[in-house]
């Protein structure tokens, strides 16, 4: 280390107009360097497209979340799953010891002494021990003991694996499958919607939507630039029924004046991000979602969801429908 | 899709006053459109009225949400009733397999061969097992293995479901039946008040008011438009006693003027947001009520709730009591 | 209901200076009219003086917050009871419709039939089943396959209520027990301080005082007011070890030129509102405290409470440790 | 206390100028007085540097903060031990009473008559039950009755610790080991990088740094003096890859031409907070960290975390790779 090095920024500007701009840059966290224009951000399960490298295994695991997120059809087989894995474990260790020793009924009403083995696991995992099969050593007897303790355990484990996966706060919005760009008053508006599909409450949304576009740099090379829009209303107390969002086009706007070729070409995608407060639990529930070019419908408006004349009778299946509808 | 169609906003106006007026407007997510006088749009319990129409089936069943809500006496019947037909259940698939196969008590002990069936399903999906009935079989050992591992799983449900019916952020605030308007100071005023039915402490409280009545447009067609009303005191840090919200009637107020005629012909109603922070668990609690015009006294004014002289001896029951006053 | 009720604020004045003045009035919720110089608004364990009167039984009773907040020995020991009443009740039961349906085990082993029953009844409500006890009859196998169920709800709804328990925001936070007026700087001050009796960290903590006294109305009847105190500092990210609160009198401060005489002849009492977010499991912590004027000691201060010169070790037990200390 | 001190205020200044500067000072809640250049303010597990003295046995034990913290090993050795321990306390009083009274196994098939009463006690606690060991008088029912209560609420307790450790939000954030002083832009800058270590998203996320170094007082003792340090961006929405957090060093910053001897005379220490929201449970997670002088890197910059020309795929053992670079 010289001491050029050791004495810092003593021939640096005292102030940078350059750290000013980058302040004032938006960015979510993708940085600028994203520009490959087979990725999109924001998938639309709200994940990104990221490859991760070298973490540790239980980290790459992550069975908590995995158990946690994954659907019932598949939680219930991996517990089946374990469960017959380890009888079978812990049905090999008593044959490994002996099982003569586990008594009380003859071997070949239970297809021998394996099943013997096996079926006496499953009693004593499960705490349900009838004792007409009963461990008549001081080996199979601590087996046994050690196997119900973990049996409790893991029951316990299976317990609080389910209702982490019953309360998990989780806003079952859906998002209609396009967005579209339709007349709006006096101008356009690049507008989409959303429904709660569950019955229960949401309420204090709160919604925000970012466009991210390529953008050639003084160089000539790209980099990618965030700005955010504006909805009409972004917040609303309560979500009875069907929300639309829209972004009125004016002057203000970064979408003003752009053209189906340019929204393509710039690599564009709308990055959405929603926010609630669940009424059941009080809880927080977030979602991502993102629109990318080709998801927009130009010159086409949403047909209303609710059913013919009553304000009141909401149809779910209604949410995707759209029209043509000139651009002013 | 058209050249015109394709070029965005290029012959739209630049800034719209429209658009401007949209967006100041006041709204917490019901829409301008629910315009029927015969349909309220928060219900007293905090409900709303909309049917919603081809959901998938398990969001419509939503049946956590549903066991979670429940009354305790709903809920101990489901599981009573869940326990009955899971026992039957598997008692009829042991009759099928062959119930001579559990052996160690005579049938007609139990009034035949189907109630020991049924008594040893309960001992084995309660994990209770007392071995005097038992399977002697391969098929019966196997149904027997997973039935206490289905009967484990059952009661881990229940224990999430107990633990989140306890632990459910609750706010058991009475709201008076009908609110007032009464003198106040030297001025009238739009009056209710809550309690607290339950001893454990709120804290952090904050309501919020929001007038929404019918309002003819331009072209005679009626619009629902909301006013937001303020209160003398909106939140306040404890809740020891009873709570006076007090909306004072001066020239800022949207009520500055009416008539209940008026209210009634404009389907008014005031929407009411409470939430609040319960003290034992610091959990965030909310609730929805709603006055309509029917349900606002006029010239009446609350009696207080105290006990006589004693300032700390609250009545509960006192909540709805009024008496005639003459408003200034 | 006649018409001058009828027309609304026709004759009140457009705007009110006396609803301007009690807008701007400080209150936390207790009002005005609690000027009973016998009662402090807030206990030192933060809870109320107030009597409730007629809320329903269920709600009065609280059963689930008082299982939640009381000691562990109270905890326990109801749970010993209703474990045993439970026993005696079905041991009861079984008695009534017939012991010598129970069978396995002579009666005289167990001390007659009673003991028997009861034994059989323990065994089948912790679902332990040795089943050298066990049903023999329709009546009694169906008396046991619900005390089973009973059994496995009950032993959920402990570990709810043990969970509960364990994983409640609690701040264990300790006020000084009394508060000063000590020098400060140039000026005085009014001190306490805190510090955290756990080990686990307590983050982003704020704590807001208000100084609560009665004053005379014009018409000479008493009224309680409310002044906030502001400290030199409400907010700390850290807190690692002890905390003194500093509220310096200068001429902004509703303490200027007070003396205890005032303070007393006024009934003052300083209300103490603590925030915290506690570490471990990011839950927020609120604790309430309060000083009545006979809790403040007039020309103390605080000793150090870290031990001699070292500067990490810091003694719990220092903490309401004063010196005398003359005023400035 | 005589009548000079009870008079407050009356000589002291209006308004002090002390008061102000001290009111204006940044303090994290360490204060002053720490100038101990051999104590660090945050170790980089987030921990403080201090000895609690005299608190209650219960809250040093501070037992369930350290069950939920502890690694799974020590956790499940823990419960291991507990169990084993259990067991022997209650085979110890069973051989008090009468071993003799438990019946239905010969002593010598379990070696001997103690082992036959722990593993009695075994499947009592777990209420495994096989009932091949059975209590055959009054005492010994009564005390496997009360073992078996013990037994069920013993596993809830381990239910709910197993839920706590699972559900408790914990950011597993890794730290750059050091922290660079690089070239940036046209200036100098102070940089770290962060990555999340675990596949499940965070959101929200939002850093904060506070430079804190000793000073000397104008009587020459050392005091401690606490700086924010600003970072070009402080908050991001997502964070799907690493996140490098720039402090730029222009005129405004504290580091403004400091040099590494200067830093390490005043003992100065970068104290680092960190919070977020993880995804999958909608909980607020909270991070601490420190750099000190000794582990600032000058003139080095941090390497790419991208694999060669990837955008996408992210190494993260690449985190604390750094190469030289001559600073600006």
């Amino acid at each position: 280390m010289n001491s050029q090095t050791r004495q810092l920024s003593n021939h640096a500007p005292q102030n940078s107009q350059l750290v000013e701009q980058e302040e004032k840059r938006t960015d979510l966290g993708f940085g600028t360097k994203l520009t490959d224009s087979k990725i999109r951000l924001v998938n639309q399960d709200g994940s990104f497209n990221l490859v991760r490298q070298h973490g540790s295994l239980w980290d790459r695991l992550n069975v908590y979340n995995r158990l946690i997120t994954m659907s019932w059809v598949q939680f219930f087989s991996w517990l089946l799953v374990a469960y017959l894995f380890t009888n079978t474990l812990f049905a090999g260790v008593y044959m490994l010891t002996d099982p003569s020793t586990l008594v009380g009924i003859a071997d070949e009403k239970l297809n021998g002494p394996f099943w013997k083995c096996f079926f006496f696991s499953s009693q004593t995992l499960t705490t349900v021990g009838y004792g007409h099969i009963s461990p008549n050593s001081f080996l199979t007897s601590s087996i046994a003991a050690f196997e119900s303790m973990i049996g409790l355990l893991a029951f316990a484990l299976a317990t609080g694996l389910l209702y982490g996966r019953f309360s998990r706060p989780l806003a079952r919005i859906r998002f209609s499958k396009r967005s579209v760009f339709a007349p709006y008053l006096d101008v356009n508006a690049w507008m989409f919607r959303i429904i709660n599909t569950r019955p229960n409450q949401l309420i204090n949304l709160e919604i925000t939507a970012t466009l991210t576009r390529l953008e050639p740099k003084g160089d000539g090379t790209l980099t990618r630039k965030y700005y955010p829009l504006n909805f009409e209303r972004s917040k609303v107390s309560f979500f009875p029924a069907n929300w639309t969002l829209v972004h009125p086009i004016t002057e203000k706007s970064p979408l003003y004046g752009s053209t189906p070729e340019e929204l393509e070409q710039a690599d564009s995608e709308i990055l959405i991000s929603f926010q609630a407060l669940d009424d059941t639990f009080v809880q927080s529930v977030h979602t991502r979602f993102s629109y990318r070019y080709d998801e927009i419908l130009w010159g086409h408006k949403f047909r209303p969801m609710f059913d013919g004349d009553q304000q009141t009778r909401l149809d779910l299946d209604k949410l995707d429908e759209t029209e043509e509808a000139e651009l002013n």
